[in-house]
């Protein structure tokens, strides 16, 4: 199939324009470059070599998973300095130790005083340290320790404290930069996020603690504030791709987004005034999608038929791209419309 | 892991008790026999080759797929008598007619007259024929041509006339049983698809055109009614397995769905009563979902935590099987919670 247009393919399928991809990487590294943090890109959005390849600048060094399906992959292909950023999963220590008495540098992360305790009963062979990181919860409500709690602090401190444990650093997920319309409110999102981290960081340099710091998220990274300059890393992931979501938050033009999902008209239901295509549940802006079906409706007054004949072919900008990308078992990458290759992601955990 | 206990599984895991597999497949061949239709079930929801074995009896034969890629796996694995059950899609047909010219009995599906072109255009080798259903729309309002529309009539014509083309059936989908609550709703949902589909049976006698007729959906063939004995087959699929949704729907009793999604408690979350899980987009009835977390609250009350200790195992149902499934690589599969090995399904299209 290479060389051959994108119309060559069957549908549905998945496509990246992989000098969008590029250019979305390459303004990132910049901006980080810019702004003197480390970059550690997120691998859950595509989870693929060659996508790792042009997020890292061909480093294979410094990055992030959201698995241990991931980690190992990335492991497997000369990958190394990954972080699984994920609240350790009791069941998993045994592989985390593993890939960590494996590794350069692997690190886990955790927000919990029991996993401590987990880590504990499974001291690393070789007089190898695990490399922690500390959830901290800065508002956006999902995983990690309270900023505020007291309690953050002292499971701050019981990491640095403990024996064959390090604590690597602090990370803050602002994952509530995706209820912002914006980049004013992007940014005051991610104000908030750095000062509270930055706070935090305060309170462990006066009880004698120092380590890493990390923020993260595409419209944040995207758009970044001046006082992330004081931090050590970002971790930044969607951008690769972006997506209708990125877009409407502000994070990124439409002309960012670097994927598709390529489908094709199966049927006309003009009692209906709709389309019906062949992608099903893939994270699309349609009317309702089940299993391998979609409907399409027009936005206003009637559809003509006579523009889309059935079997012809509809380009479907993702509105989550992370989401669209995980129901599909391979991406069909192009240049300007020819085919390129494919790029084969990891699943499972 | 064959002989342990499921909590030896690293989660999330999707979780198959073989046993109600078998008792609710073995239930609907014996419904099916008492009802005197053939039945060809679907494999949408599992897409494995041990459930397909459990489905036919063991047969290997009579079966639908929603995708080519199930159609191509399980020919590949000694399976014929195959309906691709999904509106002709024109950039396939070649693959269609590939596995027309290997396998005994392929069938295809259409609903527009631009679709019998495209199989004129590619007349089968050695003098075989298209077996060829035609989709009709009951009611249920996604694929199909309208039963009350002439062109419905004038297409079957068309395609029983066509040559190199049979008309081997004519097949609606009652996907609208999906909204009924309660048996008595869901068999005149059964009813009304099974007398439109007979009505249309007899349009067609009346022209002089005799073939099969097929109606399906999980909820009417879980509770069939009278008249679909005349009808010559039924395609459910999701019995199966079962879920959430077919249970209040009425389908089935909740002690009859054979899925669990297997996930742990990652974290606390006391400032907002809530338990974080190791489970993410899966279909379940959570509060939320993102990528690879689960927030989960009590339905009332405040959370007792030591009830939940972080790493504690949690056994979900899932709402939609066929969407939870569709995210899990493989399914492990136990009998009396005892695991006796992994189904691994096929994907993509």
């Amino acid at each position: 199939m290479e060389g051959e247009a994108l119309s060559a393919l069957c549908t549905p399928a998945l496509v990246v324009d992989v000098d969008k991809v590029k250019r979305n990487a390459e303004r990132m590294i910049k901006r980080c470059q810019n702004l003197g943090v480390q970059l550690r890109p997120h691998m859950k959005t595509h989870k693929t070599l060659e996508c790792a390849d042009i997020m890292t600048g061909g480093s294979r060094r410094c990055i992030v998973v959201s698995t241990l399906a991931e980690a190992c992959f990335y492991a497997d292909h000369g990958f190394d300095d990954i972080l699984y950023a994920y609240s350790l999963p009791f069941d998993k220590v045994e592989r985390c130790a593993a890939l960590s008495e494996r590794l350069d540098l692997f690190q886990v992360l955790l927000d919990h005083p029991h996993a401590l305790e987990q880590l504990k009963k499974r001291p690393l062979r070789d007089g190898r340290l695990w490399h922690v990181w500390l959830k901290l919860d800065c508002g956006n409500g999902r995983a990690g320790v309270l900023h505020s709690e007291p309690e953050a602090l002292r499971l701050a401190q019981a990491i640095a404290e403990t024996e064959g444990v390090e604590l690597t650093g602090v990370y803050a997920h602002c994952g509530n930069t995706y209820n912002c319309r914006g980049v004013e409110r992007i940014q005051a999102v991610a104000q908030e996020t750095t000062d509270l981290t930055l706070q935090f960081m305060e309170k462990l340099n006066a009880v004698g603690i120092t380590c890493k710091s990390s923020i993260g998220s595409t419209p944040s990274c995207s758009h970044p504030v001046k006082d992330m300059a004081q931090l050590s890393e970002v971790h930044p992931g969607n951008y690769c791709f972006y997506d209708m979501q990125q877009s409407v938050i502000g994070s990124c033009s439409l002309e960012d987004v670097a994927v598709r999902v390529l489908a094709r008209v199966i049927g006309h239901c003009p009692h209906r005034n709709q389309l019906l295509i062949d992608c099903g549940w893939s994270g699309l802006r349609l009317l309702s999608m089940t299993q391998e079906h979609g409907r399409v409706e027009p936005i206003s007054g009637l559809l003509d038929y006579s523009k889309y004949p059935v079997g012809s072919l509809l380009t479907l900008i993702p509105y989550h791209s992370c989401a669209t990308a995980a129901m599909h078992p391979v991406y069909h990458v192009h240049s300007e419309g020819r085919l390129l290759g494919k790029w084969t992601p990891t699943r499972g955990w």
